[in-house]
């Protein structure tokens, strides 16, 4: 099953078949795949190029350190991510390095290097779910993480699978169309609330 | 002039050419391309799909509301993105619309939206810079902004130009090769710092 965005314009093929699948394979993610996904990320855009961002990852050849992550996640994620082959952690450094002021864009830059990881992995054939749901101060206590960092998101990587293989809960969800707000929603001009014209 | 990253792994186009330049040619950005580079953002991922990203757009055909966004600017940095074809700003909503609690993934989700319409513009070979460096009470004021957005990020957007058009303070930068941390800073297994082996 493949979910491509109903879009109101063309967009490249990673924005157009990326979403959150619940559900994965049990093939496993290429190293070298995983290395381009984590290129994709390090050359993302940063306020006064600070790369604020850092990941821990967790492959499912490694059980322990597997386990380790999975159980990082909320309850309701651990139910279906146990499915992905790789887990990973997202953080950011709270603070600018080259004067140690706070950086108020580091979870904004986190989230383009997020992105650009998720679109590299769907263009190849290869889906991110992204997660809320984690236990922060777990994680920080499990890894180590020094207090100027804080983990932002976690992650679900995979084959997109059969739906029909997750808990009952997750099967509307997994087959529902993809949605959104509509343009004149979101894109404005002279004033907030009123639609671009394009 | 293109400063193609040196990948230590394959990238996709779109993330290895997206770079920050400040010198943009006079050649204007076509409003299906504009469409496309918005329409991408839409499409981003967001927790609980909130989709807490907007965007205020302000093109050069349009000179006073052109000249309105660039007025928000930092003086530093009208100074070259006077030169850009469009100019945006994205904005975040602070909280969850389905239960009026916090999002703290709101600037982080921002991030993948303004992440995705770069990757879409680097694709159609359309240049983005973001800049941190704006005065957002002003964006406030002067968009009728609520109290329940925020100002995240202010975007130039064009062709990339001559650096030789640029002041003079800005001509290294625009010629220097993008650096960025290595794979062993980023990538952590196990515990934080401790390098991932791939």
């Amino acid at each position: 099953m493949t979910k491509i965005a109903q879009t109101n314009a063309h967009v490249i093929d990673a924005v157009a078949h990326r979403w959150s699948p619940r559900a994965f394979t049990d093939k496993s993610v290429k190293a070298v795949d995983l290395k381009s996904i984590l290129e994709a990320a390090r050359w993302a855009a940063s306020a006064y190029n600070e790369q604020p961002w850092r990941y821990i990852v967790a492959t499912r050849d490694n059980e322990a350190e597997f386990n380790k992550l999975l159980g990082v996640l909320v309850e309701a994620n651990q139910a279906w991510a146990k499915g992905a082959q790789v887990l990973m952690l997202s953080l950011a450094k709270k603070t600018y390095t080259y004067n140690g002021s706070n950086n108020r864009h580091a979870w904004h830059d986190v989230g383009m290097a997020d992105a650009q990881l998720s679109l590299q992995a769907s263009a190849l054939g290869i889906a991110t779910h992204w997660m809320a749901g984690f236990d922060g101060e777990k994680a920080r206590d499990v890894y180590n993480i020094p207090d100027e960092f804080e983990p932002v998101a976690a992650l679900a990587i995979g084959y997109e699978g059969d739906p029909e293989t997750l808990p009952e809960g997750y099967r509307k969800a997994e087959v529902a169309p993809r949605e959104r707000k509509t343009h004149d929603q979101l894109f404005f001009t002279g004033s907030f609330g009123q639609p671009t014209k394009l």
